[in-house]
């Protein structure tokens, strides 16, 4: 029996290394286990990863599992739990273990293991498995899920950062024999620069899919220390955005810029139907060139998502 | 602020102390919470409760909760995750935990705090819980907690036991200085005496809804060490079903008496459509006299659940 662990679509930090140290923590047991990417490795993970020495995780393409999987599969999910963030198909497999830390929105034919916790990042949560078990982390690892919890909390600035998270990247740190602050310096600054990408790419980077009443929402959240360099780009992402919102059947496609140091988010304005729709479910009115000014917010799964969700559910 | 815990609708022992139990949880780390429950207590939980000299929890009746709690109130669900199962307008409050060990059907506008495991009790996760925040648990929720799982597991012997579970009842029958065997038979003979119950309160003792592609389901189960006194009462059953089936307008109504002593099931055929779907699902030919033979089946869970949504995924 192996179990084949995967994070989301579209994978950021987390979603790499929650896989990375779910497959240890069944490995250590004498488990067999194998992590997974369902997509390309963004360039803050790409810095990590080599930063670790740590290989990439073979690819399993969403769209047709059953190139890797076989049916009835064993499979374990982690940094998700929505059937539209994760490999197609997904009710043909049998559903093991899922380790998260967003809003649910799960159905399973049979029980499975699930922890989810509000916590900043999946890997706390994973942290906590470990110690349960009393499992050994290695420097490695310890480092890579370090790395995950900055990435996810902005270095535990982001509100969406507990208690848990704060202790997790302390024993981390320590285990791993790092300084967090260094370790975030190095990766903020390989998600920042950007001049190598398409608007495309830029994009796609981080994003996720969300189902709000019946409509197909894409969230594209650009976490910057330099939003200037984003914002030079402005007219070039609004046409990538029309594009991609095309050619992914969406019904809206949110940009977001987020500004890591002031920690403000920037909505890029392409479309009026969607302007109009995000200053209505926000309440706000002001604009800076050609983006929407959300003060404040940093988190796309605490602070956007959800009032999105309401906006639904009230109107 | 309060935690307002419950179980199920129709609570079994499990569902009215695990939420006993996450209150304890809860009032351990001097945290406000109130254990519910949203009906009435059955035979074999009035035996455990009073053995114990626990009172019952307050009564919040599901229809219509805002008598009880104020709209946004932070809720946690125990031994259920499925709205169909629990209060209604679900939607109007801040659900903050989620300990159960069921399949999954789940949504949630926020993250929240959800622990479910494919153990056989609810309670075996919460001792975890317990003993990761090294909380005491005191003899009479030591009785409570051992009871619930002896309940669920029918004494160890259903398919849904696991490790954890048999760990976790030597666990708390050491604490509660009880031998399990022995509180397991008086639970089960305050369970199969039903003399004094009409055919209605028989099918609705331990009865949960379900919903299988758009059909809602009520599922009744009826373990009992005496079947015989059971059979002699099937055409007062059938007829109550029918009654019952149609009060709560649902689509199907099985009745399931489970004998706990042969492990077998007798499901009740009452209604031939009914009666011809259980024959697809389970592929299985065989009665006596008026009920359809389950062998080797007593888990609604995880032998007769499954089997349903399988067969409305593949019809």
């Amino acid at each position: 029996m192996t179990y084949h662990i995967f994070g989301h679509q579209v994978p950021d930090t987390d979603a790499i290394v929650s896989a990375l140290a779910l497959q240890a923590f069944f490995t250590a047991q004498n488990i067999d286990a194998i992590a997974y990417r369902l997509g390309n490795i963004n360039n803050e993970t790409a810095f990590l990863l080599q930063y670790t020495n740590c290989p990439n995780p073979p690819y399993l393409d969403p769209k047709n599992p059953f190139d890797t999987l076989t049916k009835g599969a064993n499979i374990c999910l982690t940094d998700h739990n929505e059937a539209i963030q994760s490999i197609h198909h997904l009710d043909d497999f049998r559903l093991c273990y899922v380790i998260d830390h967003h809003k649910i929105n799960l159905n399973t034919a049979t029980p499975a293991y699930v922890r989810i916790y509000p916590v900043g990042c999946t890997c706390t949560i994973l942290l906590e498995m470990f110690d349960e078990k009393e499992l050994t982390i290695n420097p490695q690892l310890a480092t890579l899920m370090a790395g995950a919890i900055i990435s996810d909390t902005l270095n535990l600035t982001s509100p969406i950062t507990t208690l848990s998270d704060r202790q997790a990247l302390a024993r981390l740190a320590q285990i791993a024999k790092i300084d967090a602050d260094d370790l975030a310096n190095k990766m903020f600054d390989a998600k920042s620069d950007v001049s190598h990408l398409s608007a495309t790419e830029i994009i796609l980077a981080d994003y996720k899919n969300f189902l709000f009443g019946k409509d197909v929402w894409g969230i594209s959240v650009i976490e910057t220390t330099n939003p200037d360099s984003i914002f030079a780009r402005s007219d070039e992402l609004g046409l990538a955005a029309t594009r991609i919102k095309a050619q992914k059947q969406l019904d809206y496609l949110l940009v977001v810029v987020v500004d890591i140091i002031k920690q403000d988010s920037f909505v890029l304005m392409y479309e009026p139907s969607l302007t109009q729709l995000v200053q209505k479910a926000f309440d706000i009115h002001t604009s800076h060139n050609n983006y929407l000014i959300l003060q404040g917010v940093v988190s796309r799964k605490s602070q956007i998502v959800p009032v999105i969700e309401r906006y639904y559910q009230s109107n």
